[in-house]
């Protein structure tokens, strides 16, 4: 665009600021509470702090798998962050998590074929079992879905490697709804093909499009089954393989030496703004400070955290008082194991503390979208009403409140009858990046990090006013 | 996220579809507008073509400012892709255009100062003259805006090298509102700086945040007055700029070598599928083919280009026979002269051709929040109520349909009484690519073009069944 939209520009503006008296007939949100808002947001546009937080996560500290060094240097970061902010309270939550390592750069090389020996981009599931030094060699089958094994049976799986190449339907608007139609293969394909005697599986990556980067995550073994090793391949390298396998027999080695080790002590990263009139209710507000071992964590979730600590920033820098009382909690090890959610949970249950709602932010750091809520059937019922006439203040911002998915971390919680919520990114970007080499700090916007944190902190801040009776 | 967010993932779902009779009371949407605009982005998230072809504008020929070859080469290519569509007719409409070329690589340097001498990052303004050969060196003077200049008055700037550091305003939500309240400095500030005897004019590049890009744009020389030359420099410079005027005087040497040669000839690509009911009645969809001549010019504006391109592919491949006349064309020389737009709206006046509305997309290919609408006064009060159902289809979406600006290649329409709608995808990362090196392929996701191609194809259709009565 030249200069002549500039004279355009001026229809652009946003009307933000409502006009006086707009509000006279809801009973909950006021002009004042739009002009909060709108400090809210100038506050995390000009002095949020995530940015600069998630560059030192990232880039000083990088990936950090439960276990590893960099997730205590983590807990060690994030804690004397907070501690620089004036908070009430700042401290560890012990917690024990699992400590899977990768071992070896894997090697998954096409080993016979029309097209000779080829090398496949690969990662190892988390969780995974290596296959040992020498690797596995074996004909490949490929399926669509778990749902083709049984058909097959042993008759034709037995000694094999399952390949599972459903992609993500791309007609799917919201991407998480694509991934939720893929994931089934990686989460559960190995102990479902191990059924059947097959030796090894690949999995096509958990990813929106076609590109080279394979997309660890975690598997589940079921238990009395066999663990056979699986890894992700890239999804070029999955259409490569598919018609490959459509001409002919593909053999394929696999090598990978993953492991897990013995449980290791780590923590959850806590700080809170003591409420003033109602202290005993508590809003959460978090993200993981754990991620998976590849690329640097950044939009899963080192993004939910820095989002999350300069909430608190945010209302320290606004001088705010809150009712009641605010909670930063970075939960460690949600990617391979949800032991920090776990604890929390029932620290909260053992404590007798009373949460309100609990907001996580682990659906990456792009352009807010708005918030998804759930809770038992009738904490939803009674309080996700009081949360609509916030709409005023939130659509102008480009926010809705919807029901759907709290958060991984936050989940241990709903049986205390707290409210979860979700914050809400778009979300095309995000199977871009999830669990790759190239979830890093150069991938994140910084303005639509800083708007979901304003995002966040105005849910928060209506919350705490207006509580949700 | 790990596996657990899968069982959440189904809260995620977006009901596109409406359920039967939802729109009963409405006149002028229906169930089956609900089924094809459904249709109409399954065709773009799976089949469309708008990706590989901004990927053979952008990496094949690359940056295309009017006069240049690959701007010849945009042309030729354009107007062979639409050939393949089965369109009714396909033409190139002659345009005559400017020529400004940059020359040598510009040096900004810091030449004198605290910190002894810099290389600053720098791009001459696009229509800027050079500085000669032998470059020029004089003090800074920096302001933050052209109002600033009278009160210095030729006392303090004859001679001197005036710098325009004016930032974005952060907290503004559209980054374009915050474009048009800084880009004045570039557009004007050469002229401006020369009333009073200023040599050169260093400009803050129109960026939304710090980085070491410079962005390039165009500048106008008002008649009368002396032309100096002008350059971008990265936002990161100019705060080091700033920093050190701050202290103590700065000279900076200044060498550009652009010009303007004579105009050369070039074209508007154009390509149709005629009305079977109203031939006549037009509805047209662009962007335009020229770019600035660094980086790929990719969001700025390949993309709505291939968009635009990308419309009539999936009208054709959906075997939609429109009711009035759908035209894609891809206008010459926005950046510097917008003499395609000029011609069009010469030519469709000379012809008497009626144009029902046209619909550009030159905001980036990012994820579509909707349309902006413009017109004179009658034109806007007479059609843009009709557009006001359409809302029911389009908001499952994200999308919506507002007062706004046009774009810069259908203004001169505007007099015919033709209605003028802008496609608005998210503004939030347009100024981190715009003008710059960085405006590439890469800084494109394919979903989110493929949103906003099927976005611009759903509100087409819309306006061809219903007309805007």
């Amino acid at each position: 665009m030249n200069k002549r939209i500039t004279f355009c520009s001026i229809y652009f503006f946003l009307s933000v600021l409502p006009t006086v008296s707009v509000f006279a007939q809801t009973k909950t949100v006021t002009d004042e509470d739009a002009l909060y808002i709108r400090q809210i947001h100038d506050v995390a546009l000009n002095q949020g702090r995530c940015y600069p937080w998630l560059y030192h996560l990232t880039k000083k500290i990088g990936a950090r798998l439960s276990g590893s060094p960099q997730a205590a240097a983590a807990v060690e970061y994030s804690y004397q962050m907070l501690d620089t902010l004036g908070l009430d309270s700042v401290w560890l939550q012990p917690c024990m998590v699992p400590h899977w390592v990768r071992g070896d750069r894997e090697i998954v090389r096409i080993a016979q074929s029309d097209m000779g020996s080829v090398e496949l981009r690969a990662l190892a599931l988390g969780n995974s079992v290596g296959t040992g030094e020498a690797g596995i060699a074996a004909e490949v089958v490929a399926v669509m879905g778990i749902d083709e094994l049984e058909k097959l049976g042993e008759a034709k799986l037995k000694g094999k490697i399952v390949f599972f190449n459903r992609p993500f339907d791309a007609t799917k608007l919201n991407t998480f709804e694509a991934y939720g139609g893929a994931v089934d293969q990686r989460a559960y394909g190995a102990s479902e093909a191990a059924k059947y005697g097959a030796v090894g599986v690949l999995v096509r990556s958990m990813a929106s499009g076609l590109n080279d980067d394979p997309h660890t995550g975690g598997l589940l073994y079921k238990e009395g089954l066999p663990k056979i090793p699986a890894c992700a391949i890239s999804t070029n390298d999955a259409e490569l393989l598919g018609r490959l396998l459509k001409k002919s027999p593909v053999k394929v080695y696999m090598r990978t030496t993953c492991q897990t080790l013995s449980d290791k002590p780590s923590f959850n990263v806590i700080g809170e703004i003591r409420g003033s009139e109602r202290p005993d209710e508590i809003i959460v507000v978090g993200g993981h400070l754990d991620s998976w071992d590849v690329g640097e964590g950044a939009h899963d979730d080192g993004t939910g955290c820095v989002q999350s600590m300069d909430v608190l920033h945010i209302f320290k820098r606004l001088n705010y008082q809150p009712k009641r009382t605010i909670r930063c909690v970075l939960f460690m090890n949600e990617e391979n194991g949800l032991r920090g959610g776990m604890t929390y949970a029932d620290e909260a249950k053992r404590k007798g503390e009373r949460h309100l709602a609990a907001i996580e932010s682990d659906r990456g750091g792009f352009v807010p979208r708005g918030f998804t809520v759930d809770g038992e059937a009738a904490v939803f019922t009674e309080k996700f009403p009081a949360m609509q006439p916030w709409h005023a203040v939130l659509e102008p911002y480009g926010l809705h409140i919807k029901k759907g998915g709290g958060g991984a971390d936050i989940s241990p919680l709903k049986p205390q009858g707290v409210l979860l919520i979700g914050f809400e990114p778009d979300s095309q970007r995000y199977f871009d990046f999830h669990h790759t080499e190239v979830d890093n700090f150069e991938a994140v916007n910084r303005r639509e990090l800083e708007l979901g944190t304003a995002a966040m902190t105005s849910l928060i801040y209506l919350m705490d006013k207006y509580g949700l009776d």
